[in-house]
Parts: structure tokens; C-alpha cells; sequence
């Protein structure tokens, strides 16, 4: 059996951002499917795991974790070989951009897409079905708009947000940009060229290319 | 000249964030105000700092820094004493439950908060003055409530959130903290004893206690 277990369907974001490090690093897995849409994510028995009853946790050895970020970082600290230093923890000025565009994707990235992804991807998974809100969706259209600028000034001098290097602050924006890719009304990404470059580089990291392969399989 | 400069008022809760880290750690620093209330933090001079115009912003000698939380982890990573050790990065478990409770704080007791806050203290300081809306804070009211409930299981059996010592996972619980707790309707911390002695802890604190007069003396 795995001593690392991953609770949750990858087809989450969350989930997938958790996978995602664990096959940047190497480490053997299981994950342990907890049914989202029949709640089972408010079960007392995943209560015990995440005492706020969200997806995902992780079981490694003794210690039980939940939120995905956090889960993130403790996966690449604690697995991490010596060609992975995703973090920038060897390198004060790395680690603080590294830390900068992590939170930058929790603060601004996350909150301008996050909407589209809930309505698009989660509400039809949920337990009774339901139908994507066009209205919120119409709302929040033009936000990934404001803050890829940003981006856009930003990788128009470095091939990756936090420097030359992939990091844990490029790979944290993986899940739901992969959404956002099938989704029609995001064209912003095509309009600006250091965005779409830095997404294509992304795309074809070989664990990004993996969790890609589980997140569609799991959604087909 | 003091080689590290925040930008913005400490008045602001994500400003004394990083203050608070500065004084944990005893660094020479320099405030430099940039005015909320004529939009100055969207002044070209800060967007040079911070590209998404927002408060505060860090210079660290030649690294300039945005995001509060991720300049609270530079700051007690570059400048920790050998006492201080409120990232628990010499240990991977003490580390990863760090991380999980700032992620808890970032994610669920923010979010909880920060619309009592806005609607409080940040409406009335705008521009053009503003009124706080009291649908919007009757909406949010039962949230802390909820979150604060799994608060209450994990320190009924721990000092601090993710130990038996404080750790910055704690301490980012203050500048929001410290605003509610002067707001009648959050008496819900007082049916917590377990939470409450965590906060009278934390107020007690040596730095706590240097921020929380430098804020009610920006306030006052």
C-alpha cells in the first residue's frame, strides 16, 4: 500500500494541484476517490481528514494535510531529488519570488478564473445537477483579462513568473488554466504572446502532460 | 537609510502584516506612506512596485517585494534569529502544518472576515468617503462563527494553531483579529474559550503588542 494517499477526484482543481506536484517529485500514490457529488466531502469520515470538509487531503505516513497549497509545498519540500528545487528554498531572493507569484496566483489569478471553472465545471457535477450561471460567467469575463496583463509585462522578460526556471508558482496555475483552455470566451490568452508561450512550455512538462491525460480521462 | 522600506499605512490590515513580521524578527525598517484615500497605491511610482496597484509593497536593498504573506515568509526567512522559527522549515512536519494553517487563514478565516473589515474600516477611508453597508455585514456575520467552530476543536488540545509554539500561522491572524475584536458582533469569540485564550496569548505577544499601538495610533 502507498504511504502517500491523495483523498479526492482529480478531476478537482484542487486535487489535481496536489497530483500534480506528487508526479513532479516521483513519489508512489494512491488516490482515494471521496464522491463530490454526493457530498461524501462532508462525511464524518472526511471531516476527520479536512475539518472544513473540502477536497483534497493528503495522508503521508502519521500526518494528515489539507489545503491544496500547503499540501503543494510539503510534497516538493519533503520529496523533492536534487534536480527539483521548485520551491527556490536554497536561494533567499528565489524563494521570495517564488513565494510573490504563488500568492499571486492564490490572490489575483485564482479569483478572477475561479469563478468561470465553478460555474462551467462544478455546478454541473453537483449533487442535484444544476446549470452554469451565464450571468456570473458574463461578470467575471473581463477579470483574467486585467490580470494577464500583468502577467503578460511579466513573461515578456523571463520565461517563467518567479524567473528562468519552472517553479511551484507556474505549476500551481496548471488545473485551472487547463480549464479555462476548452473554454471558448477566454481567447485573451491567444491576444498576448509571453502568456501563451509560458502556457505552451508549461503544457508540455512531462508531469503537466500526465495530470492532463487523468484530469480528461476523468471528466470524459 | 534604513535598507528595508514597507509602502503604505499600518493602518491597513495587509501592511501591518508585514510589520508585525519585521518587529517579530527586530530588523530596521522604514515606513513609507502611500495614501489609500487618493488612490496613490495606483500611481505609475507604485504600480512600479506592485503591478496590481495594491498595498503594500517590500524593498529589500535591491528586491522589491509584493504580497503580503509572501513577504511575511521573506522577512522571517531572511532575518530570524536563531530563536525565531515561526516558518518551522527545520522540520518537515512542523513545517507542512505551518503551511496548512496559513492557507486555513488565507482561505477560510480571510474570506470570513475581511467583508466585516472592508465594510468597517476601509469603506469610510475611501476616496470619497463611503458608508458601511450593513446588508453586506449581516451577510457575513455567521461566517466567522462556522470557521471559528474548527478553531475552537484544534486549539481545545494545542496552545497555538500549529503547535505548541507560535508560529506565523498565528501571527497573520492578527491585523484582522485585532479589528474585529473592537466590533460588537463578533462576540462569538467569547463563547470560544479555547480561541479566546489563544487571542489573549497572541495579544501579550511583544510584537503584537508594539503593531496594535502603532495601528490604533494610525486609526486614532
Amino acid at each position: 500500500m502507498a504511504p502517500v494517499k491523495v483523498f479526492g477526484p482529480v478531476v478537482s482543481p484542487n486535487v489535481a494541484r496536489v497530483v500534480l506536484c506528487l508526479e513532479e517529485v516521483g513519489v508512489e500514490y494512491e488516490i482515494v476517490n471521496v464522491e463530490f457529488a454526493t457530498g461524501e466531502h462532508k462525511s464524518p469520515e472526511h471531516l476527520q481528514r479536512n475539518p472544513f470538509g473540502q477536497l483534497p487531503a493528503l495522508q503521508d505516513g502519521d500526518l494528515m494535510l489539507f489545503e491544496s497549497r500547503a499540501i503543494s509545498r510539503h510534497v516538493l519540500r519533503k520529496y523533492k531529488g536534487s534536480q527539483v528545487n521548485q520551491l527556490g528554498e536554497s536561494n533567499l531572493e528565489e524563494a521570495a519570488l517564488v513565494d510573490v507569484w504563488l500568492e499571486v496566483e492564490a490572490n489575483q489569478y485564482d479569483p478572477a478564473i475561479a469563478p468561470i471553472i465553478y460555474q462551467q465545471i462544478l455546478v454541473p457535477m453537483q449533487a442535484l445537477g444544476g446549470t452554469p450561471d451565464e450571468v456570473a460567467i458574463g461578470e467575471s469575463v473581463g477579470k483574467p483579462r486585467k490580470v494577464l496583463g500583468v502577467y503578460e509585462a511579466r513573461l515578456g522578460k523571463r520565461r517563467y513568473l518567479a524567473g528562468d526556471a519552472i517553479s511551484l508558482a507556474d505549476l500551481r496555475h496548471f488545473p485551472h488554466t487547463h480549464y479555462v483552455m476548452g473554454m471558448s470566451y477566454v481567447a485573451v490568452f491567444d491576444e498576448l504572446p509571453g502568456v501563451r508561450a509560458w502556457w505552451q512550455d508549461l503544457m508540455a512538462h512531462l508531469a503537466v502532460r500526465k495530470v492532463t491525460t487523468m484530469m480528461d480521462g476523468c471528466s470524459g
